[in-house]
Parts: C-alpha cells; structure tokens; sequence
C-alpha cells in the first residue's frame, strides 16, 4: 500500500489534541519518540509504514482518561475504542482499521493480549524502548514526581508497593517491570538497541546505590 | 569539643518531625544522605563534628515552609531562624548556635552569604554533591513531576523559563546550576567526589539527547 501521508497529517493533529493537559511522563513528546523509533524499526522490518505510524500516533490515546482512575482502566483497550471511532470519522476502511486497533489494543506491556502483526509488534517495542535507557529513568522519577511518590527505597518489596501510593518508586519500576524489557523485544532491532539502553540503565541504579550509600 | 551525641539525637528527633509530607525530592533522605557525605567529608576536614552534623539535620528545615510558597521565601534564612529558636530550646550555648546558624543561613547555591567556617563548607558542599550524579538526575525530574513540568526541551532558553512551570525541566536545572555544581565546591574531598558526579550527569544528558534523536 501507498503511504497516506494525509491521513497521517490529519491523525497527528486528532491525536496531539488529546494530550493537552497531559502527565509529562506520558506527554506527546513521548508520541513523538515513539513515532521516530517506530519510523526506525519499520523500515527495517518491511512494515506497512502508514498502518504502524497511524498506530504510534494513536497508541496512548485513552492513556489520559486512564490516568484519571489511576490506572483502573486498561489504556490500551480504551485507546483501541477511540481509534477504532476516529479512523471511521476520517472514512479509513475496515480491514485498516483493524489493524491498527489490533497494535494499539497489544502494545501494554502488562496486556495479557500478545501483538501478533509484524506493525504490532514493531508498535510494542517502540513502545517499551522508550521506557529504558535514559529516557526512561527521566520518565519513571518524573512520573514518581507526579504522583507524589518517594525518591527511592533500595530495600522495596514488591509485595508491599501501592500503586500511584508514595512507594510507587522509579527503583520498584525498574526492578519489576523495566528490567524485562531487553527480553521482550519482538524484533531485532528493538533488540540492538534495547540492549545498550538496558546496560545504561543498570548501571545508573548501580551508581545511585553506591551514591547513596557513600562510595562515590 | 567532644561530640555531643545527645544533642544530635534530640536534633534527629525535632527535624525529622518537619519532613512529614514533604515533597520526596526534598525528603527526609536528601537530610540523610547529606548527613553522610558530611560525617566523609567532615572528618578528613578536621570539623567540629557536632557542629557539622546538627548543621546537617537542621539545614532544610525551612524548606516546607518555603516549598509552599514555590520558592518566594529563601529557604536557607528561614531555616537559620527557625534551628536558632531550636536550639535555644535544648538549651545549647550560643556561639555553638551562631555557629550552627552560619552553616544553615550559607548552604544554599544561590544565596549572598559565603560560607566562611569550615563547618559551613563541608555542609554547602555535601548539599550540592546530593544535587548532582546519579542522585541529583533522579532528585530533579522527580522535582519536575512535583510541580507539573514537561520531561524534556532539549531547546530550552533558559531566559524564558517560570520557576516552577512547566519548563522548568530537570535540563534547565542541570544547564543553570547542575554543571557549575563542580567548581563551586570548597573541599578537596567534594571536589574529588564531585568530579565523578559530575562525568557521570554529562554522559546521562548527552545519553538522554541520542536517544531522543533516536541515534541510540
């Protein structure tokens, strides 16, 4: 299929709408980022480029009415409503609507549904890669921030963490979720980098342990 | 003078009692963390370590009270006042007060005062080395999540940017005060620990700009 490039114009602009008066940490800089990643991998992987754009412009779209409950509704099974709804205003056919609610509904990393298109899984890793390396220790403590949680607690129990509550730390999200990242990655290069992003991110909760605690 | 470690308890005691739901970037644990860099420092600088280390328990003792009026109110002055009618409540003699003082009133990087003591030293720069590395990266996007602000500007022109909106990202931090942190130390054992700090933080936002560029 040819690229869209209109439907594209016209998505960005639907979908930035959506996200005045966003959290930072999922802001529409954070679209943006994983637009470029998406744009990246796609290439690489053959995509149909207007299927996976359209779907990394829309994939947090339910993300803000979710934030609201703190976190009781699944965003991505919301964001797939919405998208599902505007696609069909903008006259997109079915069978491309599908598959982009199909990547937007898969991309949650504790989704119990799996991507299964090649877009879908180029969406996730997209998705995720953004939650690692540096930007995804800015993106953890400033969310901590947001909801008013703590600095750190090197001693966190998993068990013990409230979610959105003050022990809601970027340390408890690093040990329970974003050190997993690496080996979720569908793709290869999803893999590429999300192996230097991994290594950088345990070695700056190596420092902050060590800083902490007075060596260096 | 011998340690005064009753004094000390005490002061543990009173100022901990401030920090209730303060906010977690300016938390009872920078108090700690402080604490320790300055027991470091304090005794390969030969300080009067009751002195340096009631200094340290005390010296953000006026930071809730100015938090809340986003910073109108030098937290630093306030923080002398309120550690003088303190200690004049337990009883502590006054050039041991004048000297505990002069450590609070000085800590703070913006302030007119210098610290002349060595006490005051080792405390101003204990402060700052919490402000930069590892630690400091997490303190101030944790700070911007506190108060609303964007994660990233990379563009940022510093001239343009509210205290407390939503520019002021933790980059304005590190681009107006973060990277001069090094050279405003006074002791050779901050500067020493500056230094790898210091590495550390410029790496992280160099990191930080690759990766939003999608360059790693």
């Amino acid at each position: 299929m040819r690229f869209n490039s209109d439907l594209i114009d016209v998505l960005e602009i639907r979908a930035k709408e959506r996200f005045t008066g966003a959290r930072g940490s999922h802001g529409w800089d954070h679209v943006q980022r994983v637009y470029g990643l998406c744009q990246l991998i796609g290439k690489e992987e053959n995509c149909d480029m207007t299927v996976l754009l359209a779907s990394a412009l829309l994939h947090d779209i339910g993300r803000h009415e979710c934030d609201n409950g703190n976190g009781a509704k699944c965003h991505a099974k919301v964001g797939a409503k919405i998208a599902e709804e505007m696609l069909k205003q903008e006259g997109a056919d079915p069978d491309f609507t599908g598959q982009v609610t199909h990547c937007v509904s898969t991309h949650r990393f504790r989704g119990d549904d799996a991507p299964r298109s090649i877009e879908a899984k180029v969406l996730f890793d997209a998705d995720k890669l953004d939650s690692i390396g540096s930007v995804g220790i800015a993106r953890a403590f400033l969310f901590s921030g947001e909801i008013g949680a703590r600095l750190d607690d090197p001693d966190v129990n998993p068990d013990d963490v409230e979610p959105y509550g003050p022990d809601d730390t970027a340390r408890y999200e690093f040990l329970t979720k974003l050190l997993r990242v690496k080996e979720r990655m569908h793709t290869k290069t999803g893999k590429r980098i999300a192996e230097g992003r991994d290594k950088f991110m345990r070695e700056f909760f190596k420092r902050l342990d060590d800083e902490i605690s007075g060596l260096r």
